[in-house]
């Protein structure tokens, strides 16, 4: 393993030069005009892989952008086997004239390099590209097998990867699954993510008259659909923050006092975020403290909302419809159907006489909760700490990599989430950058953990 | 007057000729391409007040569109003066291949011109320069002193009626309004309007997070502006349908008994009403009849909301905006500033920690009462009666007709809404019409209410 960390550090520049050829793939994939370019960034990540020592490397067509699979099984059917998840697609760089320089010209200034997907997630995902190189050019073998899933569709909701993994359950056997596509919880403190929350997204409907009414004409002798729309949504809540969703609380455990512990002691400072997000104050279910409200709890917010008149001055109707888009972050042991029928239950309880409300379901992600016991979690945080100098710390996320249940359910293993991106570095906006330091720390932590999970694995023999 | 209802009737062709002129000028005055459009409709309308035997014409220039007027004073200063208004101008034609017939090119079919303007007001405005015509030609003068007062800004607001107004009393000093821009209550069935509800309309504008949040990373822990949008709006009303600002009713007075028995005796199907407006069931304030929803009592409706995701599929976004227009119909001596005022104050009551709601004004209109027992209003039921040989009915308007109030409150004279149009006739949508049998009724009313009102306000001399 040190030849490879010695190896690693004298390749600094070509593993830099790598990444700027890299992000230099205008990987846009919300765009079908980028589809040429998302399919030769599959191609370039393809032979990177190749010429990385990797093998059976393919490139598999989907419905919309492909998906690139690869191993290294050189350590045998005994030994256990590491499947890596990253995404080489990228957001779209706009607004284009806020970057200081473009978005698919990457530029180093002061340590970091500026394009778009550099901290999300081709600079994460290269980490581990580049520890297996630096090992098979060094030791000439790893010490667990390999492979890597890395899809172009995770900045569109993944379409194609649960079809995917469910077609192709052999050629991704594994034991557990890596995932570098969060962030660390601070410059120079690690962090391994143990739980993200769940989702269940849905679109209220309300319809009202056939068509627009006068206001003046009709006012008071018709339910306005909009006005009815705002009364269900605000009979979601509880005065006092909680959800009214009947049963909404049952699959939900307290958070246990051992994770409130962990996250009291995670050093932040409220203020400096407070002003960042330029909220007045923040808000939200009492008895909770700022992290346990985005990481422990489960929530309710409308995410968009539009019917009747938008425009400049002022028309008087009443509106034909109105429509939200309302999604719940769900914790512990809460199921997106199960949450989405008690929403729809509840709708029709408090939807007043002379409008019609219809519910229909967007996207679901059941909750992920990760041992902090699980062998691989204790292998990633003994690689983090050998290479950052200080133990990384347990956070959770309050949003969802789909993915992750994915591999959950379809593969029934966990995965380990070891970040290097950092919170400050613009991911979805303009002037993204990636610290190059953590480039070469997360080569660096990337090797140690082939060493460490190959150990914290061994045990007798794993079927694949 | 016998004379003239002759000369009228042997007439009809050359009024619908006339009627067929005006419609053909696309006088849109919404849309600044038509511009030229309108002014050269308000140059042919002015052209058709001095054919008609009017005087001292004259086409003053506004900020937006032109304002005709136009006078015969032959009566005397100790007769009565009746001033006129109407407005030249239509509503946009669009959409366009929704019409039978090309809207600027007029057209009959089974008794009814079809084109857009034939009804809102064209066809009624014409009614009174015809019959003014009509008299002139036969009788060689009026019974009383009439003046015009036609503006090409109706459908946009009359944003330069007020100023215009106040600036010319004198001009357009008179003893009562005559308008024809209202509906009969059913065909053969007219009907004088005595009584239009007020207007507030606000925007309110709610501000959360500087800039739209991961809903993910921040949802519970920060106020979102769309749920507390909704919040704010569902506490606008009771449970029982009332308006919830406190105050609001203060200076709502009970509708009078009389009022509730005339409402009450006018046939209407309140079955074929719903299905017309396509709504499941009507709704509203308890012991309240659907008239006395609609004409009798103030309401609140939200005409538009927005705010965050409206597109297809899901964004998961706390929004840093959200958005409404929210109108109120005032009724009795409710004051629109007043209004605005307490609802000010109960939305500050009700806007939840974190996050910033403000209130901009739109629009305002004053309530509009016209007594029953007015020598004017008794005049032109005399009129109707005599013409339809059936006594009109009193009706209210749920809507508001701003004019009136600028005319009551600057002028001080009340006004007589006599109407000629029908429900079904199309306004403001496809295919719009006029039945050419109420024009001819309409000259003749209009010019059995010269001498009607001539003898209700002959009196001892009238200061003009």
């Amino acid at each position: 393993m040190d030849d490879a960390l010695t190896y690693a550090a004298e390749h600094r520049e070509e593993h830099e030069g790598i990444l700027r050829e890299f992000l230099a793939h205008k990987t846009v994939s919300t765009d079908r005009a980028h589809a040429a370019d998302v399919r030769e960034g599959a191609r370039w990540v393809a032979k990177l892989l190749e010429a990385s020592g990797l093998g059976t490397v393919e490139v598999h067509e989907t419905d919309l952008h492909p998906i690139v699979t690869a191993s290294w099984l050189g350590a045998g059917p005994e030994a256990p086997t590491v499947l890596v998840y990253g995404h080489y697609d990228v957001q779209p760089p706009d607004p284009l004239e806020q970057w200081e320089t473009p978005p698919f010209e990457p530029t180093v200034r002061d340590g970091k390099i500026y394009a778009r997907g550099a901290t999300d997630d081709k600079g994460q995902l290269l980490t581990h590209i580049l520890s297996v190189r630096a090992i098979l050019e060094t030791e000439g073998e790893l010490p667990v097998n390999v492979k890597f899933i890395l899809e172009g569709e995770e900045e569109v909701g993944s379409p194609s990867l649960g079809g995917f993994v469910e077609a192709h359950r052999e050629l991704l056997a594994c034991d557990t699954v890596l995932v570098s596509d969060t962030a660390m919880w601070a410059p120079d403190l690690p962090a391994v993510t143990l739980g993200m929350r769940g989702l269940a997204y849905i679109q209220l409907d309300a319809r009202g008259p056939d068509h627009d009414l006068h206001s003046g004409v009709y006012g008071g002798a018709v339910r306005n659909p909009a006005n009815a729309l705002a009364l269900i949504l605000s009979r979601l809540h509880e005065p006092d923050g909680r959800v009214a969703v009947p049963g909404f609380y049952d699959d939900v455990e307290p958070i246990p006092e051992a994770l409130r512990e962990t996250w009291r002691n995670l050093p932040q400072d409220e203020e400096e975020l407070r002003r960042e997000l330029g909220v007045p104050a923040f808000a939200g279910e009492e008895g909770y403290s700022l992290l346990e409200r985005r990481w422990g709890r489960p929530t309710l917010d409308v995410n968009g909302l539009w019917g009747g008149f938008q425009g400049e001055g002022a028309k008087t109707i009443i509106p034909s419809e109105a429509h939200a888009k309302v999604s719940m972050r769900l914790v512990a042991d809460q199921d997106p159907d199960d949450i989405v029928a008690k929403v729809r239950r509840h709708v029709a309880d408090v939807t007043p006489a002379g409008v019609e409300v219809s519910i229909r379901e967007m996207h679901h992600a059941t909750p992920v909760r990760i041992s902090p016991d699980a062998p691989a979690v204790k292998a990633a945080n003994r690689a983090l700490e050998a290479t950052f100098g200080r133990a990384p710390v347990a956070v959770h996320s309050g949003g969802t990599i789909p993915v992750i249940a994915i591999f959950d359910e379809v593969l029934g293993v966990p995965s380990v989430l070891m970040g290097f991106g950092l919170r400050t570095e613009n991911l979805h906006a303009p002037n993204e950058h990636f610290h190059l330091e953590n480039l070469h720390r997360g080569v660096e932590a990337s090797t140690r953990y082939w060493y460490e999970v190959a150990e914290a694995l061994a045990a007798p023999s794993k079927g694949k």
